[in-house]
């Protein structure tokens, strides 16, 4: 009730610095669940420590490198009046910048560092200098030779790029600085409040974000009147306001049905699940239940029947939208790794309210499969889509090469649309904000890898464990302080591993049949608790429905997809001449598998509708190998789903 | 030789009017085969004469009523300054004004028509009362307010416009006019000769369009620079010189490589047939074999790899854009009206050049499935983009809505870019001209239906003959006139037929095993040719690299891809939800076949890569109806590929 008491309250700085001290990137008043902040959950090693040092040591400066080179951070030097030139990039650049700084701030919060501290203090002073009297700030309306405030709420990304100033406020904030970029979004967010706000214009904007940003910030400071906004945002939504064009109508901005009416995600993809979490948000704060089970309905329908192996979604390139249900094409997923990152937004929500492991499922399929795929290894290059299926190795990109924002092959530096490297970079500086939970009593491990946890609990007790895992290996919890009485300690066990996995604790060995396996028992110092998980790689299929992937079989080794590419079959064979053998059951191989395959020639200069019996050759073996590591050693063709031989 | 005499001559009013006397949509001067002319080849009956009577009744009046309300020939007005307001719809609506042009000189050519001819007249003059003193004659070009002429290559559709005008005034000289609108085509003609000609600007329009109908024009006219003209246009193609945007990169404007370096076609898909087709035009008028065979290998490719069982090419709504080698999916095929009917262009200058019936089983297969599946059975709305499988069943649209251009599941009566309606309606009018050659020694009869053949061979005699067949049902050729000596009549023998079909004359039945079934032995009045055809219905499998595919098969039926719909099925059950059964032989009936289905049930809340048995019930039977008939009986769901049972 924390949070909820202070969003009823009128604006307190007090109270707004006290609200800082938990939750990461949301803080909600009530749930089954409550966020653990900044400092009670650290990442400790494995897979996510290499992904955050990559972040902190290469990603956000490769970011910040990009948007000073092309003149992106200057943009606000230009509206200070102290740069000249006219505006670079497209209309909602800024937008970059404010998921960088909130990259920064996360990454502030994680640990000191001065270099780091004064190039974020740089830019937000910077920022601070473009922000208009009267609280409005962006670079590519309302000034001398621009076009007017609000003149273009359909494709201007005004309130988008708004969101994101405020939403990288909330970080700075929830990391315990309630300095000038929180300040600077104080008087944004009034200006925005006067505007379109009880009795201004019943506007929205064109992409959804300033509903989730509000709602958070109205959290973080207790200032109702944010999150009054934000409702009104989510609640003028669907009702065909927004003017449509030969190529979007109504339903590419979920303008189409109110977002309590809706049967399923729709239009664009990560439109669609920003304006989602916010939707949450807004009905947490606000007591509607129907709201929020409307939300979570849909959202549980997209996830059955809109969604690709890897978490991924948005299945069409045109509009960068759903598809149909159970359209999903391996070869044209679109799977947009910001959509991606937005999915494990909502999923975290509704985790957090009502503690179905099905929702920390989805954030490790997504997390370490369609968001970890985007960043190539060095972290100097992106993926913006993430197909399923690459037919064509397409040529390697330079680092000094601009490139449009889907279309290639190979992962890109920098885009014209450049949405996802910031979104990748504070994902992972906030990762472990996802990781563990408390509910007053005890806490709750959602995902795995090497982490502490030490939190307080309601009654004022510590307690402190360590989790150490290489995952997806096995994972061991100690026990590093904890009260005297029993605390419940709940591990998730993941819907891979259900019905196989155990749980070992003082040489007694369970079962896991449930989602959630929570140990109960009283804990010392020093106590380990293993949870055992069947590592051997597995076959698995696909819905019936889903016809771009019938007669053919992914292999998946714990959470992890695994892919096959040309690199790593014999020499003048492709993946898109082999067929999978599905009597040789995939072996375990450090971090992929080894399947059978056989080459499959078949004409291909004829009619291709016509009987021409395929030639099976002799069997051999290949690997296979996480399916986010691809193309990480050059151009290549892949495919996460083989034909198998025989169907 | 006669053509080519003709445009390696000097222009003459008599020499052109001359060339008029054969050709249809084309007439080289060289090749294998030579068209015949509107007077040489009539349909009497059946399916086409069906279409046609359609197209001259309903569909060209349904064209002419809209673009008259919504003002897009009165564009022509407010150029010539006897309307006011600005001009009405995108940058390209001329075109569609001289599409139906075009088809209204074909329907006037094929038969008289008062009042048809006053309204061709009527817009003819409308339209050359728009024409500038130097020639030029654009609606949204080159006037006051208007952008500059030429300012916008890559966008404007300048030329494009310009070649559909020039195509239409071949289509009037080739129906024995050369009046008014040759007259405009002229002046046009030698201002983009003077303009973009040899020492003009060096440049290409974003849209081909004007290779093919310059090069044409240089036939009909017997002006050797039209054809230069658009031999200059082809060759400069390739390098890159048009602007780039997002999205569109130099591929799909075909600006990548040259025509004769490329290996097969890509890009905007009516672009690429667009080029192909101008290209064969010039390098068949300049002896260019090289880029001849270039073309031929790349479309030969084409139909290999990147094509749909209905002959429909285009697999992206992106950019309607070719896709990759085999990746051809049935939910997201666009296989654009438009695009089939380039296709159907292309095939035929390759089939009069090189005589290889695969092209004409191609123009047949495309015609009869990818076009005529577009008009709706009333002629008032149209498909623009032709999928293979609708998931979800469109509202119905009215006749006053004005549609985006490929989205909706049902036809539409007309587009905000209308292009495919025009494009029907010309190829409806002018289908005669695709259906049989002289080779001046005898005639080839390409496709089937009811239609008479009467020509003049090489030595001045006569040959009449008439061809009787409510398609695809037998065939009946009956000799109404030949000459005393054997004449050779060549039967196409389709390729769905080969080793299956026979030819009986005068009691002798012959198995046809190759592609072209020649009768050489001398015709006397009344003498009859059967071609006797195997009707049955037949399974269809595709290639083994056509994922989207696998596991499912298509039923065809002669020439017609049959399709299963909602409606045809018992209440209750749709098309996602029935599986084939492979051991049932379809059955044939009247024009489509009876297959046995069985429901097929699986989960659809859970996620969809776990292993879910699906249960199948009891068999049933249903029936498949031709593709190009669906959704005339209201919005529906349609697979034309079924799951298999067992793969």
């Amino acid at each position: 009730m924390r949070t909820h008491t202070a969003v009823n309250s009128t604006a307190s700085p007090h109270l707004a610095s006290v609200s800082t001290r938990r939750g990461g990137p949301i803080a909600p008043s009530r749930g089954a669940l409550r966020p653990l902040g900044v400092g009670e959950v650290k990442i400790t090693g494995g897979l996510w420590a290499r992904m955050q040092e990559l972040n902190a040591g290469v990603i956000v400066d490769h970011c910040l490198g990009w948007m000073e080179r092309i003149g992106w951070i200057a943009n606000f030097d230009r509206v200070a009046g102290i740069a000249s030139g006219s505006h670079a990039g497209i209309e909602f650049v800024d937008s970059e910048v404010y998921k960088l700084l909130e990259a920064m701030a996360w990454e502030l919060g994680r640990r000191p560092d001065a270099v780091l501290d004064e190039r974020y203090r740089g830019i937000v002073s910077r920022v601070a200098a473009a922000q208009d009297d009267d609280g409005y700030l962006h670079t590519s309306f309302g000034h001398a030779g621009q076009r007017a405030r609000y003149s273009d709420l359909e494709w201007g990304h005004e309130l988008y790029c708004h969101g994101h100033l405020i939403q990288a406020a909330v970080a700075r904030l929830r990391t315990g600085h309630d300095d000038e970029l929180p300040a600077i979004a104080r008087r944004l967010a009034d200006h925005l409040h006067t505007e379109f706000g009880p009795g201004g214009r019943p506007a929205v904007c064109g992409h959804p974000e300033i509903e989730v940003a509000l709602a958070e910030f109205g959290r973080a400071t207790g200032e109702p009147r944010y999150l009054e906004l934000a409702r009104l945002f989510v609640e003028r939504r669907g009702h065909g306001t927004l003017g449509t064009t030969l190529f979007q109508g109504h339903e590419y901005f979920q303008d189409d049905v109110p977002v309590r009416d809706a049967e399923v995600l729709r239009g664009h993809a990560v439109r669609a699940l920003y304006l989602s979490a916010g939707a949450v948000d807004v009905a947490v704060e606000t007591g509607d239940d129907e709201l929020l089970a409307a939300v979570e309905s849909q959202y549980l329908r997209t996830i059955a029947r809109r969604s690709y192996l890897t978490g991924g979604v948005g299945a069409h390139h045109q509009n960068e939208e759903f598809g149909d249900d159970f359209e999903l094409p391996s070869d044209r997923a679109y799977a947009e790794t910001c959509a991606a990152i937005a999915s494990v937004m909502l999923s975290w929500r509704l985790l957090v309210q009502t503690g179905d492991a099905r929702y920390a499922d989805q954030i490790e399929r997504t997390l370490l499969n369609a968001v970890l795929v985007s960043p190539r290894a060095d972290g100097r290059a992106f993926y913006y889509a993430n197909t399923l299926h690459q037919r064509a190795a397409g040529a390697a990109t330079t680092d000094d090469e601009l490139s449009e924002r889907a279309e290639a092959s190979m992962r890109a530096p920098w885009f014209e649309v450049s949405c996802c490297p910031t979104n990748v970079a504070r994902t992972l500086a906030s990762a472990a904000g996802y990781f563990a939970t408390t509910d007053g009593a005890g806490v709750q491990l959602h995902q795995y890898g090497s982490y502490t946890v030490d939190t307080t609990l309601d009654d004022g007790e510590r307690i402190a464990i360590r989790i150490e895992s290489e995952y997806p290996h096995a994972v061991r919890v100690v026990v590093v302080d904890a009260p005297e009485r029993p605390v419940p300690v709940s591990l998730r066990i993941p819907g891979w591993a259900l019905g196989r996995a155990e749980v070992a604790i003082a040489g007694v060995t369970t079962l896991a049949t449930d989602s959630v396996f929570t140990v109960e028992r009283s804990l010392s110092v020093g106590d380990v608790i293993e949870l055992r998980l069947p590592m051997e790689p597995r076959f698995s299929r696909a819905h019936p429905r889903i016809d771009a992937v019938r007669g053919q079989s992914a292999v998946e080794r714990g959470p992890l997809v695994l892919a096959l590419e040309d690199v790593d079959l014999p020499q003048g064979i492709d993946v898109e001449h082999v067929e999978l053998d599905p009597d040789f059951s995939p072996v375990d191989d450090f971090d992929g598998a080894i399947v059978r395959l056989r080459r499959r020639t078949a004409p291909e200069d004829d009619w291709p509708y016509q009987a021409a019996a395929a030639e099976l050759g002799e069997p051999f073996t290949a690997k296979m190998r996480p399916y986010k590591d691809w193309a990480n050693r050059g151009p290549s063709t892949m495919r996460v789903w083989i034909p198998v031989s025989g169907g």
